[in-house]
């Protein structure tokens, strides 16, 4: 057996370990973000729990830090009460990034953790099953201890080879993102292993978990070893250890080798993760901004080496550098070590530990700008700047890069940081918060408004067709994740006037005229977070059904939560949906009983075509009751 | 001869030292910020010169920082390609506090200093003369080394005692402020003197004349002693050193005492500076959040006296502390010395070295919350919430409220620090740019719009009240200072659209559909910031005339420079104006020219009154020629 399917098994409740197949897992942790938190403790107040059903559920904030109105800091206040009232961890603002958080101090061998955040996969490192959903099916897992998915398969990846000098874990990723595309891994746990595992540090191993993301996969997952248990010794909390590897003989339905000796430093280039190349191939493109940190690249050890390409050196006139740790912990041990002051002296600005630049919380880079960027993803717009070009880097070269001035590699010999010393990892407790009180009243902000809800499903729905777009939409396209809007994560009617904005702002003037419909996208549609909202404000927007030539992972299920169907159409037929004519589903409720095809019929020409919506029987209940809020309302948590 | 006359006499370049009379200076240093600087450097590219005529100009980037679109760094970038053009020394964000950074870098006793932000007097502490203008002012200054000014009058504070333990440089200005009001130091130079001099520190003497600027006063100044001595020296500056002081027999215009044993800890209520009451009294108010930092309290000290009270304690679970170093300085020293990790131990959240929260750029607080801070100003909704309560205080008042949860002043007695070290300042010299190229390219993004101009003084202007209201309008009235508007300081179209709105939302509209007119206000029109938006919007939108029963300083010069005429009524005559009729002022021509009252007539009742305006002749011809880039246009600059 692979290692991902023998956690998994330890952990099944329900169904079958057969890919494809609906299973349900045992869940021991949960964390939320702010962003995507609000909406997820709105739905687990709604069903009327008392404590959390799991190990241990924490509750961050770390997107929206800014506070550049009220909004904030009342979603804070809110998540905090709720925390409090159900035993759940709450940790302050300031304190770092969720997923660096969840691995210093919570992550174990062998557990599963579900996240409202899509780079939750980040704890894999760890050996764990960690997974991204949307916030109601964390809620779900917070109530009831189960969360349920679509089986992945497992790929193999085959590391070999000492790895190059000046190859980070970071090319690791964006090299196996250029072999596999931003689709090559859905439905599928990337599990790593091979000689090469002993060249890449737990937080190594944390940036490739946590970009897995990009790939599509549902989770990544390393094996643990002695480089897991030191790392955990260095976090005080060695008696968490467990040793975990796949069988020897373990099958996996793919296989790919990374030859680690071979890597050179990569750049995913504007506007997609898995547009690779090397840098040497853009060698001296001049950089106006550079950012060092998020989730994937904010670790002591990233933070460490940067410091020492900028020790003694100074940042080129013309960039602005900007550096954000990862966790309150890594500030201050940058601090005791004298990195920080190295970094400062070199002229870099440090912000607040938090996700900040990398989800368009400020540090927007100017107009036409280039900005290069150690995160995860450059999707046009994320960065605020809608003509900026953002390339991901290691933090090396960005550290280096900022330097130059130009984008490069070539680096001098005596910036390699050849040892990180395993000092004892400084913890910061004060900033977790632990007070339970089952009586503890709940605040709500005057901006947090109610949880939309679906209509049950209906035996025909006609409408229009509300837009039509092409491949890969993301989760930004739906529902733009930029400084102005993150404030209204928790006010769907708000954040539905902005949905599609920078595709075509007419998108919400036709929903309301059309009063909903429909919305026709291309391949690998919903891809990028995991934010239900872009489920949230279709639901509130009425459109009842999604046409796509695939879709991604998270977004399908955030779909079906909110009893949205997201069918799946052969690409001959993207051309038969149009703007003007109306269309009609038909035997709604007969065909999602029977798993059937549905006939879609336009109504101005009468042609008809079918569209394919397979569903698990949990799915078919939360399409049937419009979506999975008012299915636990009906049939209880573990229907 | 006081040492204000001093400082004065000895740069004095036009005019008579004789308080009211128009004076122009030679000017030494000059200083702007990024929110003002933007059209200050538009101004001054618009009067064409190579190299400023100043010993030292300063553009600073330190209130835009939160990048949230692209405006933001599309304005550091012009700001730096006018810097490089121009000879001007660039400071890149993250350096820090303009005046905390001027402070430490380059002021000087004896010199002189105008900068585009109010809170300039701060180098006062220093024995400099520091003043606060509208950024025409400073381009002025810029490109002639000239800055006009009305002579103020001179206050003598007289320091006694023994500072009171508890008792801050803080609680010294609150003190004055409730015995001077907010209004109280309109055209004076406050200056400092009297035996209680020796119980504060150089950093001290900035914070209180940092604070100067909430009196109205001109500005506030500090003879030279040895304390200024050890402050250079520290900051390898020592050949900086002035010995400066009043003579014996100096005289003043006015006097009070402070006495410095008989301080207690004070805090200013919303929403006014001049609201102050001893911190005791309000003893237990449960409190949201805390800020400490800002030009008013972010040095080295402040931040170590409230670090001492952090180290091994706990933020309370309900409180948001936020710390925010003056500069990239102080946060490195922070960092060597370990008071930084003690700080985030406690669970504070360091922000970058900059304006942040006291300007409204982040960190607003939660609805209906309560904000203690240690800034300058607590005008109703300038924290970006506008239901919310500020209160200020002391560094040391916030750093124990936030270990308690509520306001307090029972400090325990190991919280006081004794002894702060005089160890060599850390320079950041990485982050100051000196690049001179005269063929620079100026680099404009899309954000940037023109100057607005006036036109030539008419002889009758016709025209309605486009709003009337009431005293102590500060400039964040005319034009709010928040997260969403400080990005278009260098767009006043767009401000336009947000000027009063919080006052009267219509009031756009009115002057659109008027095509401009009038304004009328109470006592102390225009207190608060320099910005000169506050007369650039109602510039751009017509408003001919503003009556006032009495004008604040910078803002009366920035209506003048502007083209705007600041005609002062009697208290008795506000309601002869209403939002109805429509009024003509008369033979405007002649009374400018001759000084004399001029004439209003109610057109609908054709009643009439009288209003001042007193005009200095430079300010004349501001007048006639619509402004004073349109008199440099025609006159040259030392017109």
């Amino acid at each position: 057996m692979n290692l991902a399917y023998k956690i998994l098994s330890a952990k099944l409740k329900s169904g079958e370990l057969v890919a494809g197949q609906q299973i349900g897992i045992q869940i021991d942790q949960t964390l939320t973000q702010d962003s995507t938190g609000t909406m997820a403790y709105l739905q687990l107040e709604a069903m009327g729990i008392e404590h959390v059903a799991v190990e241990k559920a924490v509750a961050y904030i770390d997107h929206n830090m800014l506070q550049t109105g009220f909004e904030n800091m009342d979603d804070h206040e809110f998540i905090r009460s709720v925390a409090k009232k159900h035993g759940i961890t709450f940790s302050k603002p300031g304190n770092g990034v969720c997923h660096q958080l969840q691995l210093e101090n919570f992550a174990k061998p062998g557990k599963t953790l579900v996240g409202s955040d899509s780079h939750t996969p980040t704890c894999g490192a760890m050996g764990m099953i960690a997974i991204g959903a949307g916030g109601l099916d964390v809620a779900v897992a917070m109530a009831t201890g189960t969360y349920y998915l679509q089986c992945p398969s497992v790929v193999k990846v085959n590391l070999v080879g000492k790895k190059a000098k000046w190859a980070s874990a970071k090319d690791v990723i964006l090299y196996i993102l250029q072999q596999l595309s931003v689709k090559g891994g859905v439905n599928k746990i990337i599990e790593y292993t091979g000689e090469g595992l002993k060249e890449l540090s737990l937080t190594d191993r944390a940036t490739i978990c946590n970009m897995g993301a990009e790939l599509g996969a549902t989770t990544s997952v390393f094996p643990t070893d002695e480089i897991t248990k030191e790392y955990l010794i260095q976090q005080g909390r060695e008696e968490d250890y467990v040793e975990l590897k796949a069988d020897e003989d373990a099958t996996y339905d793919e296989e790919i080798t990374v030859d680690l000796s071979k890597l050179v430093p990569l750049t995913a280039k504007p506007h997609s993760p898995d547009a690779v190349v090397p840098v040497s191939e853009l060698r001296g493109m001049k950089i106006n901004q550079i950012v060092i940190g998020s989730c994937t690249n904010s670790s002591l050890p990233d933070m460490l080496k940067a410091a020492k390409i900028l020790k003694g050196r100074r940042v080129a006139t013309h960039v602005s550098l900007v550096i954000a740790p990862g966790s309150s912990s890594i500030l201050a041990m940058l601090s005791k070590c004298g990195a920080l002051a190295d970094m400062i002296a070199s002229g870099a600005r440090i912000l607040e530990c938090g996700c900040g630049p990398c989800i368009g919380m400020g540090q927007a880079p100017l107009s036409k700008g280039v900005s290069l960027r150690t995160i995860n993803r450059n999707f046009k717009g994320r960065s605020g700047t809608n003509d900026a070009s953002v390339y991901l880097v290691s933090p090396e070269v960005a550290a280096l890069s900022a330097i130059k001035g130009y984008l490069t590699d070539e680096f001098e010999d005596d910036m390699y940081l050849d040892d990180i010393e395993n000092t004892p990892f400084v913890k910061n407790k004060n900033f977790f918060i632990d007070e339970y009180d089952p009586q503890n009243e709940v605040y709500m902000g005057p901006n947090i408004k109610p949880v939309p809800r679906g209509d049950k499903l209906p035996d025909t729905f006609k409408g229009k067709v509300c837009l039509k777009v092409g491949d890969n939409i993301s989760t930004d396209h739906i529902v733009p994740s930029d400084s102005k809007l993150l404030p209204y994560r928790s006010n769907v009617p708000h954040l539905a006037k902005f949905s599609f904005c920078k595709v075509d702002d007419q998108f919400y003037n036709r929903c309301i005229e059309n009063g909903g419909g429909f919305i026709v996208g291309g391949d690998n549609y919903g891809q990028g977070s995991s934010r239900e909202h872009a489920a949230l404000v279709p639901n509130y927007l009425k459109i009842k059904a999604i046409f796509a030539i695939s879709f991604a992972r998270i977004h399908r299920s955030n779909l079906i939560n909110n009893g949205i169907l997201p069918l799946v159409i052969n690409q001959k037929d993207y051309d038969f949906f149009n703007d003007q004519d109306e269309y009609e589903l038909i035997n709604l409720l007969d065909s999602v009983e029977s798993n059937k095809d549905i006939t879609v019929i336009n109504k101005t020409n009468n042609q008809t075509i079918t569209a394919k919506l397979k569903l698990s029987s949990r799915e078919k209940t939360m399409i049937q009751y419009g979506g999975l809020l008012n299915a636990i309302k009906e049939l209880g948590g573990d229907f």
